[in-house]
């Protein structure tokens, strides 16, 4: 891609922007310049070593548009040293993944003459951002022109210029190219298929290409109890009999399911070099706050919080405070119930249309106030794991998750577990769960694609209209894009999407005994899902920068969770049906036992099945195997090279003798 | 240690020998002389590197002795290179483990001048046997003068030579200074302090330390409960309050021990070098056997066996066998209580002393059939996971774990279990364990360390009797030793040490709540266990290689698996007792689903709690993580150093030049 455009430093070739950054628009100008001069000096001066040019708009523009835009690019050479540094892994000529060395480039498979091409695009970008957050500061005390921005030496520039609002945002730019090109195969073409999940990874980073495979994987492993599921609908199946085995085959069905998803993210983790792949250390996160100390791992000076001090805020604050929304909600759902016998007596004692419509407003009121809370409770729970002021990113995603993850199951199926076992209405169950399940995939599609693209396309016509106004019939493809860009909503990570998935799991698995349809509905919603998500990656959001990732992570241990309370409910639900209590006339002590003894054996079960099924398949097992094998292999031979050469240097040639000497030491280091 | 006795071969001055290694007596003598030459000749050819003399018996002996005894030593320059290659761990100056590495040798802590002293007797013992079980075969095509016992290149030549049984055994000696300074701080002093596990993992290795560290620890975990059970037999507490309450601090308890163990046992490997050392690639067992193929992750010939068909004979053969086993254990405890029943209806019939004996009869009988059982199964388990023909003798040492110890369990339980929750009697469900425990406790002492000993000390008396016969007053103490050594019994390893453990564990968690001096006896044993375990080490079984472990493996699960039983039972148990069933008399109904409520909440409360506890403690963590973040950096460095060297000798010195460019890839590989 040429640029089209003048740059503002002549000094540097035009190059392809990859990245995007923007600075406040009163950015101080010396702040600017000592920013722009760290990202381009050398590396072994403690630059980031990229190239970056300013984004300049044409004079005429009337819209006062933020000066301080920089697109930020690599030259090939540093995209393939910065490879090695982030530690990625790609495919070797024998067809295994390996860490990525530049020494060893000519190895690796793909790698042509210079190495164009060898590095996807979201590669590039990962290095760049891997670049920028790890440009650090040296002697400064603060940054130029802003005193009260303080910077001690080891600190990364740009987390200190985002945390202080200097730096608004970075981010990746769409190549449109590939984008046409991918939403083609993904969406555009209208015929069943499977996802392009490499090119999405290609495209968007590992992270989000394992998301749209669980996704996948998820709907096609409901197919099978969707096909069992749709007979029941249409003979109106109401022995209990065939509920009973449907839901012992659900059980099992939910252990095996993410017992080989487990595999299969393996596999595609290994395809993709994550599996393997050493995490980098992790920097504290951007928000991370504490008195100057030193890290004990790295040694740098670095912000320290006691431990003990966040343990404290946990459990002393956050924990009680998780407990008491739980209440709250469990209480508002108490108001529903009632208001909603006051509705039915109301209507029973003078039925007209006014009662009659009565009849829907608890409901109604219900929904928007479950919502209310959902928004409301996801802000402080975000508030307070800020608070909380943990090190890392992933330790606070991790915490996040959790506290949003707990409120949202009550919020959604406590009600469920009330008709169930408290109100043993099977009849209003079903009605209830079908009413929830059809609302809230309506309601997640409107919400998370359409309304968003909606507002996109207003917005992207004006930008349009105001650039033909600027430039007249002149080409500015890249000022152009910038802006769309800018002003796009930024993508939050998978979060949402896979706690949408995460409460279907739960509608199909808790009560699939008593509504054996839940399976067709959740496999019709996730077919429009895999649709509008891929949209609203293409064309909605901003893209991400990828994130690289070798399993789902904590969503692992949410859905095995699910699948454990699953047995217990399943169980319980089976236990209760008047099919089942009429093998018991004289007395329920003896069902309760049996239902009991059978949850039992169906957990020990299922735990002894997750245990027995390994959770790497065997090919990739010997993979990794060889992959250490190889390397202490290489580790014994290295050492007795070492030897030979420092034998040999020692012999042959006294000159080289104190340099292989002093440099010997450092290898064996 | 300075021999004091003429080898058969004069050219090598003496050294320490550390390991015996004793051929069959008819062994073929061009087979020895090509076994000693291969362990004998230099590594870069393949061999050993090892010393190795026979140890010449008298020639006045008239007993037969075997004349095929060898002693093997090493010289220091072969041990420490053997250290880095079994992959030592080691502290380093800094106080941190690291692999060792000969090349830095002066910058780990207690290395002073040549070596000498660095490594334990144990590590020395240790890298003589890695050293001779990795001695492989070149271009032999059978073991000289055995036309049939097949070689082919790559094939470790001591595992075939025990696997035909031409190698009778090879084991370590002991170091008399040293076991003599250990057994008297060990269980000689009498007064009450920790057991000296550096000591002992010095002498014995990291298994063994671990087992004994365990079983301190878990008689330490058990004295608060001891301390709690006391006044309940003291004061005759009958009511169930009280029990209530010990049975969910037993629960916590259990949870908690186990947690703290795994924390425990991270800090004990972490010093001793275990937790971060990376297992060596595992050799195939001496009993695998199968077609001859290509390892798929070594690329080595060695055989190879599908294992699609060992899991055909595990699931097909080996897993209905041992259901089959259960079936027949529950069938013999059934004819046990007919008997029991018949004993009692003939006494109370008839009450004379010949029915009062008679009173005894099945319990003995029972006593005597279990343990016939036990033996009997445990040669079926052992044929069957050898059968099974796994490749590792880890997988092999699993799965006859997990075989043994589910009979195991059903063997010692099934009864008390019968007795608690289908005949309910919670008077003779004490006696019972009472009983059971008491026995099993002496059965056990005196079959594991006091008959041992007994024997151990006759054949001592005849050798040294016969020894005194031999030299009269010459003192030749290393032919003596070996002689008596070689004699003794094999220590099989923790395996029983560990299973006697698991079923005390046992009997104080399922049944405590209602016998709650269970713990004091238990206490009590272990105090003893101590003592008979270390004495048995120490004088009545040969000494064992070290085996270095960084936990108690498949037993930490087997005892998890045990406290998760334990909730179910301890509170089935609450949930029957008279008191807690008058709180509600109107239906049982409610009580159960009460009870099982409980259950469930404690079962997640245990599964949150083992989630929370971290497994490694926070500054082992730390350490690690820098360990890791060092190997990063030493990496980075490596390679930039490389790089400028490389530029180096290309600029100043041509000569230089084609010799480290090829010596460069190979480092960096």
């Amino acid at each position: 891609m040429q640029l089209g455009l003048s740059f503002s430093d002549s000094d540097v070739s035009s190059f392809t922007p990859l990245v995007v950054l923007e600075l406040a628009d009163d950015t101080k100008a010396e702040a600017i310049t000592w920013l722009l001069n760290r990202i381009r000096d050398k590396q072994q001066n403690g630059g980031a070593e990229l190239l970056v040019n300013q984004l300049l708009f044409p004079a005429q523009d009337d819209q006062k548009s933020n000066p301080n835009v920089f697109v930020v690019g690599s030259t090939l050479q540093r995209l393939l040293n910065g490879a090695e540094d982030v530690g990625l892994f790609k495919e070797f000529q024998d067809g295994t993944m390996r860490g990525f060395t530049y020494a060893n480039r000519e190895s690796f498979k793909d790698f042509n003459g210079d190495g164009e091409g060898f590095l996807s695009d979201a590669e590039c970008q990962y290095i760049i951002k891997h670049g920028l957050d790890t440009l650090r500061a040296k002697n400064e005390q603060h940054v130029p022109g802003y005193p009260k921005l303080k910077l001690y030496p080891g600190k990364s520039v740009v987390r200190r210029l985002q945390s202080k609002g200097v730096l608004i945002q970075y981010f990746p730019l769409h190549n449109k190219e590939d984008l046409k090109r991918l939403s083609f195969s993904w969406y555009k073409k209208f015929k069943l298929s499977f996802q392009p999940l490499d090119d999405i990874r290609h495209y968007f980073g590992e992270g989000l290409a394992l998301y749209f495979g669980f996704l996948e994987y998820f709907t096609f492993a409901l197919v099978p109890m969707a096909l069992i599921g749709i007979p029941y609908y249409l003979f109106d199946w109401e022995d209990y009999d065939k509920y009973v085995l449907f839901a012992v085959f659900n059980l099992v069905w939910s252990t095996v399911f993410l017992e080989v998803w487990k595999r299969c993210s393996a596999t595609l983790a290994y395809g993709w070099g994550t599996l393997s792949r050493k995490k980098a250390f992790e920097e504290p996160r951007a928000g991370f706050h504490g008195a100057l100390g030193f890290n004990p791992v790295t040694g740098r000076e670095e912000p320290v919080y006691p431990s003990s001090k966040r343990q404290l805020r946990i459990y002393l604050v956050s924990v009680p405070f998780v407990l008491l929304c739980l209440y709250l909600s469990f209480y508002v759902m108490m108001v529903y119930f009632d208001m909603e016998f006051w509705a039915i007596n109301t209507y029973h004692e003078n039925p007209n249309i006014a009662t009659s419509i009565l009849l829907f407003v608890p409901s109604i009121i219900y929904a928007v106030v479950i919502e209310i809370m959902n928004l409301l409770y996801r802000c402080a729970a975000e508030f307070l794991t800020d608070w909380e002021n943990h090190r890392l990113e992933s330790s606070f995603q991790n915490h996040l998750v959790l506290k949003v993850l707990v409120f949202n199951f009550v919020n959604c199926f406590a009600s469920l577990f009330y008709i169930a076992f408290v109100m043993q209405n099977m009849v209003l169950l079903r009605q209830s769960l079908a009413t929830l399940l059809i609302t809230s995939q309506i309601l997640n599609q409107v919400m998370e694609a359409f309304l968003p693209y909606w507002l996109q396309r207003r917005r992207n016509k004006k930008v349009h209209k105001r650039m033909r106004r600027l430039m007249g019939d002149k080409e500015l493809p890249l000022l152009g894009q910038v802006q769309l860009e800018t002003e796009m909503n930024t993508y939050l990570g998978t979060f949402d999407d896979y706690l949408e998935q995460f409460l279907l799991f739960g509608y199909v698995s808790l009560f699939s005994c008593v509504y054996p349809l839940a399976a067709v509905l959740v496999v019709l919603n996730n077919i429009t899902e895999v649709y509008s998500d891929a949209f609203k990656m293409c064309h909605v959001f901003k893209r991400p920068f990828s994130e690289p990732a070798a399993n789902i992570g904590v969503w692992q241990l949410a859905f095995e969770t699910m699948s454990i309370i699953a047995v217990v409910t399943n169980c319980a639900l089976i236990g209760l049906s008047p099919q089942v209590k009429a093998y018991f006339p004289e007395s329920d002590t003896q069902l309760i036992l049996i239902v009991v003894a059978i949850e039992h054996v169906l957990l020990a079960f299922k735990f002894i099945l997750a245990f027995v099924i390994p959770d790497v398949p065997k090919h990739i097992q010997v993979k990794l195997a060889k992959l250490d094998f190889d390397s202490l292999e290489a580790l014994k031979k290295r050492v007795s090279t070492h030897l030979h050469m420092c034998t040999y240097l020692l012999h042959e040639n006294r000159k080289c003798d104190s340099l292989s000497g002093s440099t010997s030491v450092q290898i064996v280091i």
